[in-house]
C-alpha cells in the first residue's frame, strides 16, 4: 500500500469503528495481490471452457467410494486427489489455471518452508529476549521456560482463549439481538420459538409468565450478566444447565468457571512471560474454558439462535452451487450468525422484493448459505418455507471458487469463516462484499456497524447492494460457469427434532442402542483441512467405516457439507450401513449420519447426549459416544475438544496439534485427565485406525454400561 | 517427569485451584534439569572464592560511567560486558561458574538458532493447516492471509491483549482487596489514605460522605463492574478520569472502550482463523485496548494500592544485595503487587515476630522487595518506618543471582515477573517458594489461594516458612555469599509529593520548563533484557545522555533498579546533568531521576502529565514529553506503548518489536497515527541516536507551544 492508501484504509477503519453505515468504495491496489509473478490480474485468464467437468451426481458419488480406497492421497497428485467435493473440483481447475492464489495451492506453496519447532509447538515470541527455540542444545528459552510449559502455555493462549473468547462473543451477540428483538418491534426481527424462551427462561430461575417481549430481554440480559461476570463468581449458566454429575466433579477439581470473558482474561493474564510455569495449570485452565466455552457459548447461543429463528425441523433440502442460478440474484450469506441474513431473507421473500428483482432484469432473488451460517439456515424451521432461500453452498474451503463462478453478487458475512483473499476474488469477479458486523473487516471492504434493532434496515441495503451488483454483472455480460452439481439431503436434526421423530421420547433410540443395533453414537464435526489426504477425503473415509460398524453419526460444521455432497445425509445411504443400523434407518426414513447443523452447533449435541444420560440416569462420561474431529483447522475447534475433555468425552482430533514438543502434555491430554473423570484426546491420521479407535471405545463404554 | 509425577503435579494443580492452603512438598525430579549434559545437580559447583570481586559502590559508579563509553557490548565479552549491577556481575560468575542455566547464558544459546521469520512476525501457528511462512516465494499463508495482517494480528494477539489482561487483572484484584479491607476486619488490611479514597471515589460520582469502609466497597465494586462491562457500553472509568480532549478524539476515532475483558475477548475473537484481515483494524484495536489498558488497569490500580498502602513520599532508601543479612530470617517479595506482603511487613515488624525470629536463634527477620512489587514498597508512605522492611532488591534479570547468594529464606511471589527456572534455584539453595495468587503456578511449588479477607493468616504462614527455612539454612551451615553492594537512593516520587515538594502547585516545575532551565520530561520505563548491548547498559546510557541535555527523567519498572544501582536516583547525580536541570535539582535537592516506582506506576507518570497539561490548557499531546522503553520486555510494556499512543505521544522502544516483515504495520504505528492526533511509535537500538531522537521531539514540541 502506498502511504495515501495507508491512511485512507486507517480513516475508513476509523469511521468503521465508530459505527458509521458509510458505503467505503474498493480502494485494493495492485500490490495486495503481493506476488507480482504470479498473481497480476492481468495473468488470470479464467477459462472456463477449460474445465475438466465432473460425471452427475449419481456418478460422483459411486467414484467418491471408490476413490477412498485407494491410497494416493498424498503430495502426488495433490489436491485433485483430496477434493471430492465434485463442484470445488471443477472450480479448482478454472482458479488454478489462470493461476490466482487459492487455499490448496497455497496449502503446497508452504510445504518445504513449515517450521519443525511451530509444529511441535517449541518455539515462542512472547517476548522481546526471543524468539526462543527449544532443542536438545537449548533446553530452556531465554525466560528458563522448558518445552512443557512453552507447548502448554501456546496450546492455551494460540488457541484455547481465543477460541473460547469467539464462542461466547458469538453468544453475547445473539443475546443482544434476543433484547433487540424484544425491545424493538421495528428491527425486523422475530420471536419464533416462544415456548423454547419460556423453558430455558424458567430453567434460568426467571418469571417465564410475563410478556414474551419482556421475558426475551430479561433471559438476554441474565445470558449476559453471567458472560460479563467475574471469575471468581460461579457460571449461572453452568449450573442452570449442565449435568449434575459433571457440576459435582468439576467443583471437586476446581474447574467450575465464572464468568466467561473475565475467566479470558485470567488465563491471559497467565500466558505472560515470566507468569505461570506449571504446564498441568495451563491444561487444566483449558478445560475450565471449555465449560464456559460451552454453557456461556455453544449451547446457549444455539438455545437463542433457536427462539429467534426456530427450533430446527426434520426435512429435505439440497446443497452445492448448481443451486446457483445465472438469471438470478444470487446472494451468498456467510459465517456463524445468520441474525441479519435471516431478516434478510424474510424480506427479500415478499412479492414487493422479488418484484424489485424482476424488475433489474432478473428472475428473481435468492439468498444461499455457506458453510456454517448455511448449515444453520438450512436447518431452522423459519426459514424452511421462504421464497427467497436458495439452499446451501458448501464448506470453508470452496468460498473463493464460489466465487470464481461469475454469479455471486453480493457475499455478506458475519464473524468467521471468511477467508483474506475474498478482496481479490470479489474484484476479478465483480462480487460484492459486505461485513456486517466490524469485528470482521476485509481490506477494503465496507462493514456494517452491529446494531441488532436496525437489522431490518440493514439488510435492506444488502439487497439494493445486491440488486445493483446484478445490474453490473449483466451489463458486463462476462462469461460464468455454475458447476451443476445438487446434492438431495435430509436436515434439521436437533435434540427436539429426533425426539419428536421418535414419538417424543428417547426411548426408542436407547433401546435401539440396547438391543445393540445402533453400537453407539459418534459425532464428526469441526473443519475441513487442506492437507494431504484431507480436504474432505478423511471425514468421508471415517463415516463410512463409522456407519458400516453400526454408529450412528451426528455431524455438525463443515463436516456437515461433506456427508451433504457424499450423499451421506440422504435416507438412501441407510444401504450402506452395518445391519442393525441399516433396519433402524430404513425403519425411521431417516439417514445414518443426522446433520445437526454447524460447528456451533456442538451445544445441541451435547444437549441430546445430556438428555440421553438423564434417560440412562449415568453421567455423560458413560455414554458409549465419541467425539471426532477429523479435520479440525482452528480456534474454536480446539476449545470445543476441552469441552468435550470436560464433559468427560474421548475425542479424537487430526491433523496432530502442535503439542508433541512435551511428552508431559501428550500424556495429560491423552491419558491422565480420563483417570479424573475427564475425557481424553485421541490424535490419529489414519483414517482406518481411527474408526477402530471409535469402535473400540464405543464397546468398551457399553461393556461398562453392562450391553452387549 | 514420569507417569506418576504428572499425575501427582495434575492433582496438586487441582487442589490449589479449589482454593486449598495445603502444603504441596517440592517434587522436583533431576529431569526438570532438562539437560543431562550441563544442568545435573551433581555437576553444579558452587565456588564463591572464585568470584572476581566488585569494587566499592564510588569505584563502580565511576567503572560504569567509562564503561558505556566503550562500544563493546556486543557478543564478544558477552554478558560481563552488558551487565552493570556490580552485585548480578558477581552472582552471575557464580552461577556460570557451576554451569547452572542462569538467564544471559540462555540468551546465549539461543542465538544461532533464532528465526527471522519469527522476529519479522512473518509466521503463524494458529490453525491446523499450519504453520506458515511469509516469504517471496510463498507471499500468503494457507488461509490467504497476507504479510501485513500476520504481522498486525501477531502484534495485537501474542502481545497487546495479553499485556491489557494482564493490567486490567492487577487492577480487579486490587479491588478485590480493597472491597475485603471495607469488608472485613481481621483481614490485616488497612485504608491508609482514606482522602484518596474520598477524592477518587468522588470524581467517580459516589457519595464519598458515608462511614470510610463502606466507600472502600462502593468504589470497589464500581472499578469491579467498569471492568466487566460489556465492550459496547462506554466505560465509566475512562469518563471520570480521561482528560477531556482525548475523550473526545477518541470518540471520534471509534477508540472509546468499554468494559476491559470484553473488550479484550472482542480482540482475540477478531484473531481467529479467517476471521478480521484488516491490518489497520488490528492496530487501532490495539490502541483502543491501550486506553482500557490506562483506566481500568494502570491508572486505577495505582489509585487503590495507594489508599492500601499509602500514597508515596519522597525519602532516602537503599538498594540492593548488600541489604541480605547473613544471620538474618530474608524473606523476599516478587511481583507487582504488594498487597499480601504489605501485611507480611506490618506483622514482621511488630516485636512479637522480631522475638519469635530470635527464638529461631536469628538476629530478626526482614523482607526486602524485589523487581516492581520491591519498587512499589520503598516508595508507599506505608512502608517507609516499618522495622521489618528491609529495602529493595533488584531488576528481573537477578533473580537467579540472588537466589545463588544462598541466604533468601523465602522467597515469596505474586503476579509476574518470577522465571520459571526458580524451583531449580530454591532447591539448589535451599529457598522456600510461595506464589500467593494461583493465577501464577510454578512446577512443584505450593500456591496460596488469592482470599484478601484472609491475608492475614497468609501472612503469617509465609513468616513461619521463612522462619523454618532459616533454622534449615543455619542447621545445615552451608556456604553462602552476599555482594557488599548498596546504594543510597532517592524515591517515592509520584504527581501527589511532587506537587507537595514544589509547593503544593506545578507552576514551579512549569517555570523551569518554560526557562529552558529543563528543556523536557522523559520517561524512562519498562524492563531491561538479556540482549546485547541491553542488560540495564542501554538504559544508563540513554539516561545519562539526557539529563546531560536538561531532560528531566522519571523512571518506573526495572529502570528504576538501574537509575538506583548507578546512582542515578542520588541528590549527587545532579553534577552530571546539564546546567539548567544542575541548577533545578540543586535547589530542590532532589536528583535528575525521579523513581516513580513500577512499571505499573506508569499510571502515576500519566496523572502527572495529565497535570501539567490542564495546568497549561493544552492536549496531552502537546507536552513536551518522550515515553521510552529502551529496554522493553514484555506483553504489559507493549500494551503500555498502546497507551501512550492514545495519548498521544512519541514512544520509543528497544529492542526491534516483531513487526518489521510488514511495511504498512510499521508505518501505521511509526507515522500514520501520530496524522490523527494520536502519538507514534519510534525504534531505535542506538543510544546516541535515541537521545537525539528525543531532544529533537521536545524541542519541537516547545516550539509547537510557543517555548524557546
Amino acid at each position: 500500500m502506498s502511504d495515501k492508501d495507508i491512511e485512507k484504509s486507517f480513516e475508513r477503519s476509523a469511521e468503521r469503528m465508530r459505527g458509521d453505515n458509510k458505503t467505503f468504495a474498493s480502494d485494493l491496489t495492485d500490490q495486495d495481490y503481493n506476488d507480482p509473478e504470479r498473481h497480476q490480474d492481468h495473468d488470470m485468464k479464467i477459462e472456463y471452457s477449460r474445465i475438466e467437468k465432473s460425471p452427475s451426481m449419481e456418478q460422483v458419488h459411486a467414484w467418491q467410494r471408490e476413490h477412498i480406497k485407494k491410497d494416493d492421497q498424498s503430495k502426488e497428485g495433490y489436491p485433485l486427489n483430496t477434493i471430492i467435493d465434485p463442484a470445488m473440483r471443477e472450480m479448482y481447475q478454472v482458479v488454478h489455471n489462470a493461476g490466482m492464489t487459492n487455499v490448496f495451492d497455497r496449502f503446497s506453496e508452504q510445504q518445504p518452508t513449515q517450521c519443525k519447532f511451530c509444529i511441535e509447538g517449541l518455539s515462542c515470541q512472547l517476548c522481546a529476549n526471543g524468539p526462543c527455540r527449544i532443542s536438545k542444545k537449548a533446553p530452556r528459552g531465554v525466560c528458563g521456560v522448558d518445552a512443557h510449559t512453552m507447548v502448554a502455555r501456546n496450546f492455551m493462549y494460540r488457541h484455547v482463549t481465543i477460541g473460547t473468547s469467539a464462542n461466547i462473543f458469538h453468544c453475547h451477540q445473539a443475546a443482544r439481538t434476543l433484547k433487540a428483538a424484544g425491545e424493538s418491534p421495528d428491527s425486523g426481527l422475530k420471536i419464533r420459538d416462544a415456548e423454547k424462551l419460556k423453558k430455558y427462561a424458567d430453567m434460568a430461575g426467571l418469571d417465564a409468565n410475563q410478556p414474551i417481549e419482556k421475558l426475551a430481554i430479561d433471559f438476554a440480559q441474565w445470558v449476559m450478566d453471567d458472560i460479563h461476570a467475574p471469575h471468581h463468581v460461579e457460571s449461572k449458566t453452568v449450573e442452570a444447565f449442565a449435568p449434575t454429575k459433571r457440576k459435582e466433579l468439576w467443583r471437586k477439581l476446581g474447574l467450575f468457571p465464572g464468568g466467561g470473558y473475565s475467566e479470558v482474561a485470567y488465563s491471559q493474564t497467565q500466558c505472560m512471560t515470566n507468569f505461570n510455569s506449571d504446564p498441568i495449570e495451563f491444561l487444566l485452565r483449558s478445560v475450565r474454558l471449555g465449560i464456559a466455552n460451552e454453557y456461556q457459548g455453544l449451547f446457549m447461543l444455539n438455545i437463542i439462535q433457536e427462539i429467534l429463528m426456530g427450533t430446527q425441523k426434520i426435512a429435505m433440502k439440497q446443497q452445492n452451487m448448481g443451486l446457483l442460478k445465472e438469471n438470478k440474484i444470487n446472494i451468498i450469506t456467510n459465517g456463524h450468525m445468520p441474525l441479519l441474513a435471516h431478516v434478510a431473507i424474510d424480506i427479500a421473500s415478499t412479492d414487493e422484493w422479488q418484484q424489485k428483482a424482476k424488475a433489474a432484469g432478473a428472475e428473481g432473488i435468492q439468498i444461499l448459505g455457506h458453510v456454517c451460517e448455511g448449515q444453520q439456515l438450512i436447518n431452522y424451521e423459519g426459514t424452511h418455507n421462504q421464497a427467497a432461500y436458495g439452499g446451501q453452498e458448501g464448506e470453508w474451503l470452496s468460498q473463493e471458487y464460489l466465487l470464481a463462478t461469475g454469479v455471486v453478487d453480493l457475499f455478506m458475512f458475519d464473524y468467521n469463516c471468511t477467508v483474506p483473499t475474498m478482496p481479490l476474488f470479489a474484484k476479478k469477479f465483480g462480487t460484492k462484499l459486505l461485513s456486517t458486523h466490524p469485528v470482521i473487516k476485509l481490506q477494503g471492504t465496507e462493514t456494517l456497524d452491529f446494531v441488532p434493532e436496525k437489522m431490518k434496515e440493514q439488510a435492506i441495503k444488502a439487497l439494493d447492494m445486491a440488486i445493483e451488483a446484478y445490474k453490473e454483472r449483466k451489463s458486463q455480460n462476462k462469461e460464468t460457469y455454475i458447476p451443476p452439481h445438487v446434492s438431495d439431503c435430509m436436515v434439521g436434526f436437533s435434540t427436539e427434532s429426533v425426539k419428536a421423530a421418535l414419538g417424543g421420547s428417547f426411548d426408542p433410540l436407547i433401546e435401539q442402542i440396547a438391543n445393540g443395533n445402533i453400537r453407539g453414537i459418534a459425532t464428526i464435526v469441526g473443519c475441513t483441512t487442506a492437507r494431504y489426504g484431507q480436504g474432505g477425503s478423511n471425514i468421508f473415509k471415517i463415516t463410512k467405516g463409522l456407519i458400516e460398524n453400526n454408529i450412528l453419526v451426528l455431524s455438525g460444521g463443515c463436516t456437515s457439507s461433506v456427508m451433504e455432497y457424499t450423499g451421506l445425509t440422504n435416507p438412501n445411504a441407510a444401504e450402506e450401513c452395518g445391519d442393525g443400523l441399516k433396519a433402524v434407518c430404513q425403519q425411521l426414513g431417516i439417514p445414518p449420519v443426522l446433520t445437526y447443523g454447524a460447528c456451533v452447533d456442538i451445544g445441541k449435541m451435547t444437549h441430546t447426549a445430556k438428555e440421553l444420560a438423564d434417560a440412562l440416569d449415568v453421567d455423560t462420561n458413560m455414554l458409549p459416544l465419541v467425539i471426532g474431529a477429523p479435520e479440525y483447522l482452528e480456534q474454536k475447534a480446539v476449545a470445543d475438544a476441552c469441552t468435550a475433555v470436560a464433559l468427560g468425552w474421548l475425542v479424537h482430533v487430526a491433523p496432530v496439534p502442535s503439542i508433541t514438543g512435551s511428552d508431559v502434555v501428550v500424556k495429560t491430554l491423552t491419558e491422565t485427565t480420563e483417570t479424573l473423570g475427564l475425557g481424553k484426546v485421541v490424535v490419529e491420521m489414519d483414517a482406518e485406525k481411527t474408526i477402530q479407535i471409535y469402535v473400540d471405545h464405543i464397546e468398551k463404554k457399553r461393556k461398562e454400561l453392562g450391553l452387549n
